[in-house]
């Protein structure tokens, strides 16, 4: 099959891209090396020391991988990847080529500007593409199940049926996001909805959780193929950074109580939950959400696992709680289905003591690598005062004005 | 008050402005003209001969209505917007900025881009700007009903009461827009939600029906005030361009079946209702949701009234039903709450044979204008075949993914 994958330098693209590759897929890349850009602009970097994109694809071509296209240019840029879909005629399109860090949205204008075009102009650029190209073409798009929030009841699959004064329909779920970045993920479900229903294209939207893990199959066979691995206030995520943290003794900062609960996955699943949604496509027309994580903790649970695993190989742990930076619910009702993905064949990993000794181990051989500066949270939601009163007002303000009260 | 208008030189827009400066208001409108250059570039213009936005404001001081002060620009300058914001420190802005086709979002991926660009990103850089320079400042949104679609439940004002699995929550209308423009506006609302939510601005947004009608009591009082109108096929909405229709001869150009139901509101109530939201503002952190429309009609019930009132003023009028250029159900189940805006205190203006006859007079003065080519539709939601076999083919697909089934 045919397969294009946009971002395909990232964290999950990169891996992603040798998986399909390995399975004799015909793999082609596209990125614009983005995410290497704001590294380098905040002065951070990844843990794990990567190749650049061209030596990557030539280690993989040298160890029998087999070969790997090339495409170097952004999806903001309408006509390039009209011309990649175009002469490519992919099969199915892996669509990670997105912004995806919460905080980067919350810095500034100039930020969440390039965050909501990136994303949603980028988007958008690729329906078209696909609509005027390769209309039979599965797209399966990165979205994430921060678009929900956290409402007061059980989140579905990206629809849920209403019964409303004697009447009902299946209607899209309705969105919390809570920053301009997955405000942006929401406007992208909308317009990839719209696209199924009027231009009768197929695609399969992944509501991602939070992803934790190094290492791939493919990864981890050569050290020329390692993926980036963020911890930094900015592009880590929260189990990534705690391990990183125990590993070169910072305090594990917890935002605020640590009751945030949220779904989290082994980023080997998220390399099989792709492989299912591209092996088992959407119908012509339809728009299929899968909320794809496996299991759900709190950010204090996780923070306890990392605590309780290191201390286990000799490191001595603190949990620090910090002033929640964010604006968001510190205790909250959360119940997410997820049976879609399972349905189709998902094994889950389980998250448990050895994966994290296995996560510290790797981490201990880069940690002279790590920029301890870049860890502690400077981005606020907002620009000033404590955030546990604005979570406070902001709430009630929501029930006010929602209910009509 | 200080009141900033966005939009200021359009069909809403200068009306608006108007009616803020006879009222004693310190206005200030913003424009860069897109309208105008849109118009241009498609070999359209408005029916009738409105002045340039220097002239049109030189015109109402003359006349003792007051000074108004010009920016020219677009909302899409994030720095150009946040300086004006800045030094005028607004109590009020009124947002009609954006570009309000859904025909000319449909055209091309190039109009797409630019529709959603503008709209989206436009607001993000207002929202920065108020958050930045003007947190008190009330923001007076124009939305469109056609955010919520046809569904198959009443359509109730921003937010729905939703009880599953035992658990409740008052959350966001589900929306299903029927134009790349209409996503826009749905963008634009989980946008200023999150502004309202996060960072404890106050918006209203006003999610306007289809506006009929060409005077206000300003805009009437002298020739040089008068607003622009449009009946071509991207920028006319379905009533203005049946009586334009019916003064040229032209066969009234119903899209399909007619049975497609909207809510519509007279010019004169757009300025009532802005007017009673600026006057009544939301709360700091509250995003208040209004349906802005006084009547629901069919597109069939609109052609035969227009038939009905030119007949009787010796026109011969045909109804002419073309192949539906757009995707959409033509027969659907629809009645939306607008409740709010009367609450405040709106008197409804109805539609009815004098307005429809007094429409047909004005249009009687500018008929040597019309550009009859520019009227029939062009713009076709899908890339090729019949409208009717994909509006069924999409509702089919749409109920079948949505339910799981």
């Amino acid at each position: 099959m045919r397969v294009l994958i946009l971002g395909g330098d990232g964290y999950l693209g990169w891996p992603t891209a040798l998986r399909f590759s390995a399975r004799g897929h015909e793999v082609a890349v596209l990125d614009n090396f983005a995410r290497r850009r704001w590294h380098q602009e905040h002065g951070t970097d990844s843990l794990t020391p990567i190749r650049s994109l061209e030596e990557r694809i030539g280690a993989w071509s040298d160890l029998g991988g087999g070969h790997i296209r090339r495409f170097v240019g952004g999806v903001e840029d309408g006509e390039f990847l009209e011309g990649i879909v175009s002469e490519m005629q992919p099969e199915a399109i892996v669509h990670y080529g997105e912004q995806p860090s919460a905080p980067f949205s919350m810095m500034s204008r100039e930020r969440a500007v390039e965050t909501q075009h990136t994303n949603v102009i980028g988007t958008l650029n690729l329906l078209w593409a696909m609509r005027d190209h390769a209309p039979d073409c599965h797209l399966v798009k990165l979205g994430t199940m921060g678009e929900y929030g956290t409402p007061n009841i059980d989140i579905e699959e990206g629809f849920i049926e209403i019964n409303h004064k004697g009447r009902s329909d299946v209607l899209p779920f309705p969105k919390l996001p809570g920053s301009l970045y997955h405000a942006s993920k929401v406007h992208d479900s909308t317009n990839l909805h719209f696209a199924c229903r009027i231009w009768g294209l197929r695609a399969t939207d992944l509501n991602q959780g939070v992803v934790y893990g190094i290492e791939t199959e493919e990864t981890a066979s050569d050290e020329r193929l390692i993926t980036r691995f963020d911890y930094d206030e900015i592009f880590g995520t929260v189990l990534n950074r705690f391990c990183v943290q125990a590993v070169i003794g910072h305090p594990l900062t917890v935002y605020g109580a640590g009751g945030q609960t949220r779904g989290f996955l082994n980023i080997r699943d998220t390399l099989q939950c792709v492989e299912l949604a591209v092996e088992y496509p959407a119908e012509a027309g339809d728009y299929r959400v899968f909320n794809q994580f496996t299991e759900q903790f709190s950010v204090a649970q996780l923070a306890e696992l990392v605590k309780r695993c290191a201390e286990h190989l000799g490191y001595a742990v603190e949990v620090r709680h910090l002033d929640n930076p964010r604006v968001e619910l510190e205790e909250h009702y959360y119940n997410a289905v997820h049976t879609k993905l399972l349905d189709l064949g998902l094994e889950p990993t389980y998250l448990g003591e050895e994966l994290v000794e296995s996560m510290v181990h790797t981490i201990e051989r880069h940690k002279g690598r790590v920029i301890e500066d870049a860890i502690d949270p400077r981005t606020r939601w907002r620009p000033e005062g404590p955030a546990e009163g604005v979570v406070g007002a902001t709430r009630a303000g929501l029930s006010r004005f929602t209910g009509g009260r």
